[in-house]
C-alpha cells in the first residue's frame, strides 16, 4: 500500500512514528513536509518541520522537547550571544547546527532542497520518503499589531510570531509568502495522484497543512486524487492538543473546534475525519457536510496510542473507499 | 610608540602576548595578519592565523594546543562526520565554528574582511589593532608530487599540506594564489609607513610572513619605511622551534638556518635580526650582509621569556635607529 502523508512538525512526526508501527513492511510511506516555517538564521537555511520529521523517525530527536537533537550541546549558541549576534530566541543546538551547515552548503552548491533532504535522510534512514512541499522559497509571515511599536501593523516571520512572541498577540493574517509562484517539489503531485491512501495528521491546519495546500497544484491534486483522504483533528475539546493552533485559526476565521477544522478543509478535499472520543457532538455536523466521521481516542501519549490512531485513520479510509 | 607587527599564527600570537607585556600603556600595537592560510570549509570562511592571534590575545585560546578555543566541544564535527561530509582532518570545534559562522554571514552581507575582523575583535578586545593583510582572497597552495596518485604533481591547499599531510612530502613550490592582484587592506600600508618600530616575530618566513610580503605594496612599504625593521629567527640550532618551516624553506631554496632566513628577507627589508643564544655563529654572517644581529634567548617557553624577546627586539630597533 502507498500511503502519502502531509506533515508539519512535532504532531506530524509523532503521528508518522505511529503510522510506521501500524503498517506492514511492504507498505510505502511518502511524506510531503511543510517548508513554510523555514528560516534563514546566521546565514544558514533552517527547515524546522523537515528536520523534526527526520530526527523523530531517524531516532535523533529530543523526546521530551519534541524538536531538536538528543544529547545536544549549546556552545555555538553561547558564542553567537557572546559576539552579540542574534536572534537568541531560536533554539539551535550544536548538533542541529551541523544539519543546517550541510544543507546550506549543498544549497549553495546548487542542489535543490528535495535533493538535499534526500541526502540528509541517507544518514537518518527515517523509513519514509521525505519530500519538501516545494524546492522554492516559501516563508509564512504573520501580520500583527506590534505592541512594542505602538500597535503598528507589521508582518513578522512565523518563527518570530510562534517562538519569540509565543503567539501572544492576535494574528491578523497568515501570509505564505512566495507560495503563489512556488511549484510542488519533484514527486509531490505524483505521490498524491498515485497514493492508495492520503492522510492529514493532527498538524496545524493553517500554518502546516494549510501552507502545503497553498502551493499551487497540491490542493488540486488532493481533490482529484483517486485515494481516500482522511484527516485527524488537531483540536480536542475545543482547544489545540499542542501548540497554539487556535491563534492562527482565528486569523483565517475558523472556530477552534474539531468540526470547524474539517469544514475548513472541506468535503471536496476530505473524505474522512477523525475526532477525539470526547468530541462526539462534532460527528453529525461533519457527516452532514459529506465527510465520513468517527470519534476515536486522539491523544498521542505514546507510540501505541499513535499507532492506534494511524490504524483508525487507515480503517476509515477503507470504509470511505468501499 | 607605534609598533607594527607582521604575524602568522601560533608563533606570532605568542610573541605578541610577550610584546604586550613588554610595552607601556601608551604604546600602540598594530598587527598585520597573514590570511594566506584562510580556507573555506563547510561553506564557511575560516581564518586560522587571524583567529589564533585574536583568541590568544583575547584570552580564549586553547593554551596547550596553541590554536582553537579553550573549553571546546566537538558536536558539530561529530555530526558532520556522521553525515559523511568532510574534510575531517581540520579541527573545528563548536566555539570556533561560531566565529566562522559570524564571519561568513558578515562577508555574505558585503562587509570586507577587515571590517569583519574589527567586529570580531570588539568582543575579544585583543589589545592590539588586528588588520588582515588584504581584504582580497589569497590562498597559499603547495605543489607536491602526490604519493597517493603515483607521484602526480598537483597543488594542494596549504592546510591540506600542513594539517592533513603533516608536510610529509617535499613541497615543490609555494604559490600564494591571488596575491599578485591583491591589495593591502585599509590601514596596512599606513601602519608600516607611520610606525616607530616594525617587528617580524618568529613566524614562518615563507607561508606566514612571506605571504604577507607577497601582497603588492607591502614589501615596498617595508623597504621604504622610516622605522627600523627587526626580525626574530624562527630557526634555532638549524631546525624550526615549532612546526615544519624547514619543509617550506626548502621549496624556496633557503637553508634551514637562522642566517639564511635573515638573508632571505634581505638587508633592504631588514635592519636588525635576533638569533638564538646557541646560534652565535650566525651573527657575523648576518652582520656581513648589513643587518645588525644579536644572539639572545629565543624560546617562548612562557610569557616572561616572550616578553624578554620582545624587549630585545625593541632594544635592537633603538640601536639600529641610532
Amino acid at each position: 500500500m502507498r500511503i502519502t502523508v502531509l506533515a508539519g512538525g512535532i504532531g506530524g512526526a509523532r503521528f508518522l512514528r505511529g503510522l510506521k508501527a501500524a503498517v506492514g513492511p511492504a507498505d510505502e510511506i511518502i511524506v510531503i513536509g511543510n517548508t513554510g516555517d523555514d528560516i534563514h538564521l546566521f546565514g544558514l537555511k533552517v527547515c524546522p518541520d523537515l528536520d523534526t520529521v527526520m530526527y523523530t523517525l531517524g531516532g535523533g530527536i529530543h523526546e521530551e522537547q519534541g524538536w531538536g537533537r538528543a544529547d545536544e550541546t549549546w556552545s555555538v549558541k553561547e558564542e553567537l550571544a557572546a559576539y552579540g549576534v542574534g536572534p537568541s530566541w531560536f533554539g539551535l543546538g550544536d548538533r542541529d547546527f551541523a544539519t543546517h551547515i550541510v544543507r546550506t552548503q549543498m544549497l549553495g552548491a546548487g542542489y535543490p532542497l528535495s535533493a538535499v533532504t534526500e541526502a540528509l535522510c541517507d544518514r537518518w534512514q527515517p523509513g519514509v520518503r521525505l519530500l519538501p512541499m516545494t524546492d522554492d522559497r516559501v516563508e509564512t509571515h504573520v501580520v500583527i499589531e506590534d505592541p512594542e511599536q505602538d500597535g503598528k501593523r507589521r508582518a513578522v516571520h512565523f518563527q518570530e510570531y510562534w517562538v519569540k512572541l509565543h503567539a501572544s498577540v492576535p494574528a491578523q493574517a497568515i501570509l505564505p509568502v512566495g507560495a503563489e509562484t512556488a511549484k510542488p517539489a519533484p514527486g509531490v503531485v505524483e505521490a498524491i495522484a498515485e497514493a492508495d491512501v492520503i492522510l492529514l495528521p493532527p498538524s496545524n491546519p493553517v500554518v502546516s497543512i494549510g501552507t502545503i495546500l497553498a502551493v499551487p497544484g497540491v490542493r488540486e491534486a488532493l481533490v482529484a486524487a483517486q485515494a481516500p483522504v482522511v484527516g485527524l483533528s488537531p483540536i480536542v475539546g475545543g482547544a489545540p492538543v499542542r501548540g497554539m493552533a487556535d491563534k492562527v485559526l482565528e486569523a483565517v476565521g475558523v472556530e477552534t473546534t474539531a468540526a470547524a477544522v474539517a469544514l475548513h478543509y472541506g468535503s471536496e478535499l476530505l473524505d474522512g475525519w477523525l475526532v477525539h472520543t470526547g468530541d462526539e457532538s462534532a460527528v453529525a455536523e461533519v457527516e452532514a457536510a459529506g465527510i465520513a466521521c468517527r470519534a476515536v481516542p486522539l491523544l498521542m501519549t505514546d507510540l501505541d496510542a499513535s499507532a492506534a490512531m494511524a490504524r483508525q485513520a487507515l480503517e476509515l479510509a477503507e470504509q470511505v473507499r468501499a
